[in-house]
């Protein structure tokens, strides 16, 4: 064999077959948005799917094929101007509340820009790219899946804001339905133990360090929280009693007159739930969802127990092996537990409200330059939840991810798992 | 002639042609958009171009079809929920900040809803309408003409949101530049005079009745103020002056940061406005466009004369024999006036704000029914604009046509021409 | 006689009885107020009554002594800042909602500064002072009578947010109960007639120049609408039917929940107001009061009926001879009409809503200088109210009076006569 | 000696003299205050000083009189509605941004209200309260000396309001102005810690229970930041770097303009500062006060160090054994650090802002009944603050006192002292 054609075969790069996938699994998000789908914002918290797809498609740009790529030159001038989201370092931006007033580029448009940038980015990852740039294309990934997600539960938003409750895909066949198992709890003892990225595979700067921190004895039940059990916190007057809430969210539950979880809805004495599949019957089984950390507290407080911190649930989650789905589940509304002992349902149904606020671990670093923008300016005002949810990309959760939002907030697949003091 | 078949044959529908032309005229408005261009709402005083769309045809359905149509059945029960716009007579409606959440339907399932209502009011008039059912025709005519210059302006309002400055359409190749001619004045007499609306062919129900009211003698410029004058009172501190400005005006200034006229951008010295046709060098000669009341009464106080009020407006009109351009004209800017003598600009260019709040005149009564709130209601905080725009569509505008905004509204075709008294 | 001892001895100062007596009452209405009474301010519509005495005050230094008195130096050099109400020529000024904020100086304090401007314009008009500066102090009286009535509706805005209803001063005996007599029209014939100040006396600027106008034949009520009618408005839903109302004041009804005037209350089935007397049964006899424009409009349309124009109400006063108290009346609330034939409670019970917005006469023309700020700059988004209340101060009130307020304001002794055409 | 008489004389009260010297430092701190300073509201997380007044006597009544005096009735039944704060549990009152309407009852008045209560609470301990009367006394007292700490930062606030920048009190002969000494880190290792109170003299509930927890090794600056370090920080740039602060901080820095502490101002390119004393000359040697922990939080990463968690903080206080003041301090300003060797100004000058959230303690469980409400329903959205303020009465301070407040708030004695990791 020749050495020189050896020499020019590059290895073949980790993050290419990382990135197709990726890349992929966002068209076919795309797929059953229509051009003005994909345009309107539906609040301030939400983004359109074209922003979404063209943002994660700028990111690349910004961060691998100007700093990695010799000669490329921008698509166009102004997407980064349009489609930065918070870089301070990086330029000035479209304000985030007007991010609904870019109706051109259309869709179509946004799509031949991501075509182009995949082109260049395999371009250079086939040519062997630096271990630096291979880390960015992998930062760009992860950063893309939680767009995913993110695409998933804005465009949720926006369709729920339509008095015809559009269907985004129309639902699989109904499974039949069954009882949530009874909850049980499962006992963990305290002591120091290790929390955070350990540094193998892929993880964000706020995972680490890796590090040690004390528990006590403590309980965490088996199962999240399902719709009928918030059903009987409604009707037990949960979203009456402030003696239940915390001042802020009882402030939040007058002000909005929050009378049960976002997306739920009362005719005629039944109760629905706006999905991603269009209006439908609430399953009492399935776990509830989208609902916020006050509410999530309030209903803790009212059964008499109380939320895991992120400490407690990644230390059960690791002691008993809990692990995230790593196949595409085409499901779009979660599902209720298995009747089988053990812990369940801690990834893939719904990210899970702790009691921690969104602190930096000890020795937490901030990264130098746009990268470490990424996280740790958000460590106030916000509480960590745990696990994955059904809208979250296979391969994108792991047991020490910290999601975060804050108090209030509920258009998330978000719920809950209780715990108790031992 | 068989008198039998002769009466089969019905009279020919006097609105049959309006209608036809009307609606043609919506189509090829929309015809430059996308799905995403016609769903997002800029503002709330801005509407979707589907929902003015949408909302024309819902108002010949209900107002027409449902009630002189035997059998009709509406196209879908939901449209009357998402298209009303502020008739509280017919029901519950989308509340008007929210037009911009309905992604669907998409801009082509409207397009086969007018279809669909074109081809039953068609049926209805073809085989002999009342009158009653032929006026109200009309009136919906008319309603969609009013709505075809807000699809205009509320385009540009939501174009000019966006940083890359997209035309509606191509510009036209470039007129000549040429110099506006000297304003002149040209002098009134005073005395009782006659305004309103005689009852001889269409009029809103606010232009009348027809009444005498008492001027006193006054001069009327003979053109609209310029942008290069408009220039001039920017240069000259106009905007930092609280002496020129009504008191909730100068508040306005203030809060808004207002400093020139809406879309007017500098540039490296150059001054250039958003338009139809995208971003544009300012044409000194041409009049000035998109300022708001407490703006053009700040300007007359500055040039030492006032707005006219809408009798004088209308009296210099009649007795001197303007009138509106009859024909279709493809422009997407206002032009300068010719060099010529006589009063000019009176129709076509800018609508021209008055110094009359839009008050009912004598005698003026709301009708009954839903129809009723088609101005009364709007007769509080707004002043009366007179004359027309080059957004407004041929045969619309009139001498008694009375349009009517907030004060610090700026988004529509409006200018000013300058009075004084005699 | 010594004619040098003739000319050492000036002519009377026409101003200086009204300068006495009004200064007087001033410090009549401040005495039931305590320090905090006196400081706070209950909304930004409304000022301290502390403010009210203080600006005024400053008013006779800024206008009079500062331009006509050699040598006088400002008592302060802060209460420049301080007690400015609008005028932009005088300088900055301490921000309208923030008026409440100034504990220091107190009330004792205020009252110190009050007498040493009383003494310095004592002493001026004593020493004989110019025409220009008797009416200068002559104007101030005037705008001192104004904010006298002011720091009356302040109160009773202030003690109305407080739960324990305190008064501002204790009721007189109640009179005997009566029945308010049945309301009869009045016609008039139409035709050109004149309206304004015709500048015998004082007046207000916005009041002149008279000028001819043109009305049409019309009937006015005889007197004005009671408490009685009013609760029969509401109680047959008059705030609930949006047929009645402007567009923007259904948005108010809607918005501030309104279902009755301000400060009526409901306990247990009966009625109350809060007056300047405290909590008191409503009087059905006694005109309402304390309605904005926008719930006269939809009373006057619920009773078929309309508000007068300012013209005709004029025209009313002036041609049957309406003459307004010259006497002091201790009352704090108004009074049911008298049984007897003819036009009554023109004046002296609540100002009474026209339909005119506040626009200026025909020539009108603004003052030269800060005195030209006074009316001019409001003439926008306002209605004007004729005749005068209870609380104005004898000798303020006349037939040519525009008093002007938003047509949501309801903190004023504001009510309506009905009128209808003829 | 007679048995009988023995037992008739009950145990002196534990409590009795500590509500005395309470109470009497109330009165004290409301001497230099006006019926109008008592009254006025100057933003809605202010009080005024009679609401404190007020309030903390209704703590006493409702808490102590109404349930363990019998036969007590209330000194007015709208006292309990005028006066609770935030106690759902005891029933509805004035809204909190509403407190400032209240101009009667006066400061006199409210005087006397306390003067009746401490009668009756005197009595009560006087004749042998049960230990949880007495309980709830100390309870009250404690509470009282937290809104004595709140009358004299509102009061501050309110004060700085007023152009005239009035003083609460005259300032004492001015010390002799000296350096700050050079700032030293103290080194503290690592390891399992027991931190929060232990049972042994008052505590707050949210103070316990006290519990292990895991520090790593750190070094904690022996002294406070001063004024003149944090000027560096203003021209340094500080204010204009969104890299160094939170996102949450920096759009609060754009939104309110922020450049500098609060109650800082620059005068002729002299810096000054609004103190209880007035406008006073800015202190380069003093700690800084009056910061958020936005900025204290980019303040320690511009100087490449952070703010110390909670449990660091109290560990380095109680190892090393700083102890609060116990006796009055007249002073109204913070003093520099005195020129000595080890850890300096852990208490009496400035609350110190910590990294740590407000969040319950392990096993932390809230009371029963209204006490409950106390702390718990505010661990959200809120950082510690460690030591004690010159505003802090002396013998409400210790170690394990938690502070806490929103981290946008400035109007407290709020500070910083650096720490970082070892």
């Amino acid at each position: 064999m020749n050495p020189t054609l050896a020499r020019a075969v590059p290895a073949p790069s980790p993050a290419l077959a990382l990135f197709a996938s990726v890349r992929a699994h966002s068209a076919h998000l795309a797929a059953p948005l229509g051009d003005a789908d994909a345009t309107v914002q539906s609040m301030p918290d939400a983004s359109p799917a074209k922003w979404h797809l063209a943002h994660t498609t700028w990111f690349f740009e910004a961060m691998v094929l100007e700093r990695f790529a010799p000669g490329y030159a921008p698509y166009s001038p102004s997407f980064s101007y349009l489609f930065n989201s918070y870089y301070e370092t990086l330029g000035p931006r479209q304000p985030r509340p007007r991010r609904g007033m870019i109706t051109r580029p259309s869709l179509d448009e946004i799509m031949a820009y991501r075509a182009h940038v995949d082109a260049a980015i395999e371009r250079l990852l086939a040519a062997g790219a630096s271990p630096e740039a291979e880390e960015m294309v992998e930062l760009g990934c992860h950063h893309e899946q939680q767009h995913q997600e993110l695409l998933l539960t804005d465009i949720l938003h926006l369709f729920a804001q339509n008095p015809l409750h559009p269907a985004y895909r129309e639902p699989a066949p109904a499974a039949v339905g069954h009882e949530a198992p009874e909850a049980a709890w499962i006992g963990f003892e305290g002591g120091i133990v290790e929390i955070g990225h350990d540094g193998a595979g892929f993880g964000y700067d706020c995972e680490g360090p890796r590090h040690r921190t004390l528990i006590e004895p403590f309980r965490l039940s088996d199962r999240l929280v399902t719709n009928a059990e918030w059903l009987a916190f409604v009707e037990a007057g949960g979203y009456r009693d402030p003696l239940l809430w915390l001042s802020e969210g009882w402030a939040q539950v007058n002000a909005e007159g929050w009378a049960h979880p976002l997306y739920w809805l009362e005719r005629d004495g039944l109760w629905w739930s706006m999905t991603l599949n269009g209006l439908q019957p609430l399953d009492p089984a399935a776990p509830v969802a989208h609902v916020s950390y006050f509410e999530a507290d309030a209903f803790a407080a009212w059964a008499g127990a109380r939320l895991p911190t992120e400490a407690e649930w990644e230390h059960a989650a690791t002691s008993l092996g809990a692990l995230p789905p790593q196949t595409p589940d085409a499901r779009l509304r979660p599902k209720p537990a298995e009747d089988a002992p053990g812990l369940k349902q801690m990834f893939g149904e719904v990210w899970q409200w702790t009691r921690s606020p969104f602190t930096p671990y000890p020795r937490f670093a901030k990264a130098e330059g746009a990268v470490g923008e990424y996280n740790g300016k958000f460590m106030c005002g916000q509480f960590v939840l745990r696990g994955s949810s059904l809208a979250t990309p296979p391969g994108h959760a792991r047991a020490s991810y910290r999601n975060f939002f804050q108090p209030d907030k509920r258009w998330q697949f978000s719920g809950l798992r209780l715990a108790e003091d031992a």
